[in-house]
């Protein structure tokens, strides 16, 4: 089964905003081995989208649309398709109930135009939306099948996976190879020393293929394998895979979507320990990461984020004398933080951030940048020393990473 | 003149690499007034590639097309644009030269497969490639006019900028028209609403055209104007903003680029106004987000992120009997929250959050979502009371943006 993908939004076009909803859609086809030849993006007019159907339904037998949905004038999808097709748009008083409830739940009266919402294509399957209004729907016509999802990424993601996806598998089967990759996610090595570690196996690997990919704060060893079936693919994976670890290990927290603070939560929730924080340049981020995770009030207490010198003083119970002596971004303030920090909350565990952010409040000897971290472990302090690059948020994501990622250390070990 | 682009590489079908170079493209084409209908992305393969060339040159005078340059086997856009205009790939000394001299300085060897990147179809202008090896070209056909540059962003944008561009404006007066685009942001409303509000303008402008945007937690209107110059265009921009104003000013918090918390930062700033925060649900977000603008230090002096019901009795001070009575997530718990800060921190502001983020701890009572929000604003407290639809993480973005908005409001009119 040969897919393509056209983009719908005029916005895409005018270089507003970047289409990261193909990059999702073609990474779900690749991994049930369906190939995908064509990406198109066209704006919200109904001709051009009629013209790109028809160009696609003759060379592809997917194609899935994504975007022009929603409610507005400019939102023409439905109406391109099914002029497209030669098919009415009907009412679907289900689907118009389901609309209703949303703003019932919500306690808004539903605008007039959400009723349009609730119209669909002759003969389509109706994609649910569990996130938003605007439904995705499924067309069979003239041996091809059309599939319309919205743009926004929250509503369209489930839709594919849990809709889409299912669908295809069970009513063509998947493609005859399939694709399959594995992430390998590592934290605080910087990506021309991963490379020095792994060229040997990046340049002779052909299958599965390596790749690395830099992120703000992580980086991704990507294996990509194609083979027969599912089995095949990750046995190809596995072996490669344990080299990488073999080479890599001290900076490897997780695989493909884990993050590491679910890798962090994992590691408390088993051993029963609680944590607070007290943060300063970083001002909530590394409490926010850490309660991402459903259920986090299992271990995580709660935090101040002490910005002000003053308020490090009064609420924490740092001493001003430390604070006058070696300044707030320092090894001591920093293990003061952390040693108040889980006095005042009672926790097994507390995690301190000093550091700056900048742009402005560097000097030569405390650049911008310069961070520290404590950690207190049921009362033996750790401190680590970084110099951060880079602009302002930069410098607070790599922070708030590089604390959990001590601490994820610190939890294995433990 | 309609353009399009058609970008070359497998890898992005495989959803393993985000396409950032249309986005650059789209962005430049905008600029000059070049009209772009479409975006492709096709593997490299030859035969599809002249197939997308076909289909293109039926419908824009402009081709653009990226990457497939380099000098490896599965580089084959030369070839492609060479069979597919019918002339033959001819050495150009000059050129040849030049890929030799790029790496004479480096004083590498250059590999053989390098010469290939100094053929040319006959009668290709070249665009000259200051940073790699690649060597991009405009060829004119049958009143067609295809650019070819190459993948890595790098080496295109150069390119584009001192040598596409010009030629452009230079031969067919491009910069006859540009394009200018001005955003208005909002906040606090669904997308149908504002639908419904400027749905006239929607309709009747043609120039500027009216685009509605939405994002996680804000929406975005966007006109866009055609004009001959940058004052025309911002004069008709200007007369439809107004308007846009007029109707919907109780959302507006910006234009353009600018975000909510330096909007909200400005204020403080200009009031020289202090401010603390007691987050639950949100942990931090509020907090952090505070804190993105540099300088934050002159208004935040800190927050508690009192996950806990015992921190926010023990570090806030919260009376365990309101918790007790009227349960964490009330009116009465929020309002204590946002007084205990501003009493703690000492500051002009406090602005207190608590809600179930969910997925579990909701009640039919109290369902997932439900949030309250207090500011204690010298003394005079207000309450704001929230059902935010969605995931966990929807709703402490939202919690966190609904806090800044009643912030900002209240900022405004103080």
């Amino acid at each position: 089964m040969n897919a393509e993908i056209i983009t719908i939004g005029t916005e895409l076009l005018l270089g507003q905003i970047l289409d990261t909803n193909s990059l999702y859609l073609s990474k779900k086809l690749a991994e049930i081995g369906i190939n995908l030849y064509y990406k198109t993006s066209v704006g919200d007019n109904i001709t051009r989208i009629k013209e790109m159907l028809s160009i696609a339904a003759n060379r592809s037998d997917l194609i899935i649309v994504t975007g022009g949905l929603g409610p507005t004038v400019d939102d023409v999808t439905r109406d391109a398709v099914a002029e497209w097709t030669g098919r009415k748009l009907l009412l679907d008083n289900e689907l118009l109930h389901r609309i209703e409830q949303f703003f019932k739940n919500r306690n808004i009266k539903m605008p007039e135009n959400n009723k349009l919402q609730a119209y669909l294509p002759e003969g389509a399957l109706i994609l649910e939306n569990k996130v938003g209004t605007a439904p995705g729907f499924i067309l069979e016509h003239n041996s091809r099948i059309i599939a319309c999802v919205p743009g926004v990424p929250a509503e369209m993601k489930p839709m594919i996976e849990t809709g889409l996806i299912p669908y295809l598998i069970e009513k063509y089967g998947a493609g005859k190879f399939i694709i399959l990759s594995k992430r390998i996610k590592l934290t605080g090595i910087p990506e021309s020393l991963i490379d020095e570690k792994i060229k040997d196996i990046f340049i002779e690997s052909k299958n599965p293929t390596v790749a690395i990919l830099a992120h703000q704060t992580e980086i991704e060893i990507r294996l990509t394998a194609k083979a027969e079936n599912k089995e095949q693919a990750i046995s190809l994976i596995e072996k490669l895979k344990r080299e990488v670890y073999n080479r890599l290990s001290d900076n490897i927290f997780g695989e493909d979507d884990e993050t590491l603070e679910e890798k962090v939560a994992i590691l408390l929730k088993d051993k029963k320990l609680t944590i607070a924080t007290a943060e300063s340049c970083t001002a909530g981020l590394l409490s926010y990461r850490l309660t991402n995770i459903p259920g986090s009030s299992l271990y995580f207490l709660g935090g101040v984020n002490t910005y002000s010198n003053e308020s490090k003083i009064n609420l924490l119970g740092v001493s001003a004398e430390t604070i006058k002596r070696y300044g707030a971004v320092s090894e001591e303030c920093a293990r003061q933080m952390a040693q108040k920090c889980r006095e005042k909350f009672g926790s097994d565990i507390a995690i301190a951030i000093s550091g700056i952010a900048g742009p402005d409040g560097g000097t030569v000897e405390k650049p911008v940048g310069l961070v520290y971290i404590a950690i207190d472990f049921k009362g033996d302090i750790k401190i680590f020393k970084f110099n951060f690059g880079g602009l302002r948020d930069v410098v607070r994501a790599r922070a708030s990473q590089m604390a959990l990622f001590e601490l994820y250390k610190l939890l294995k070990t433990s």
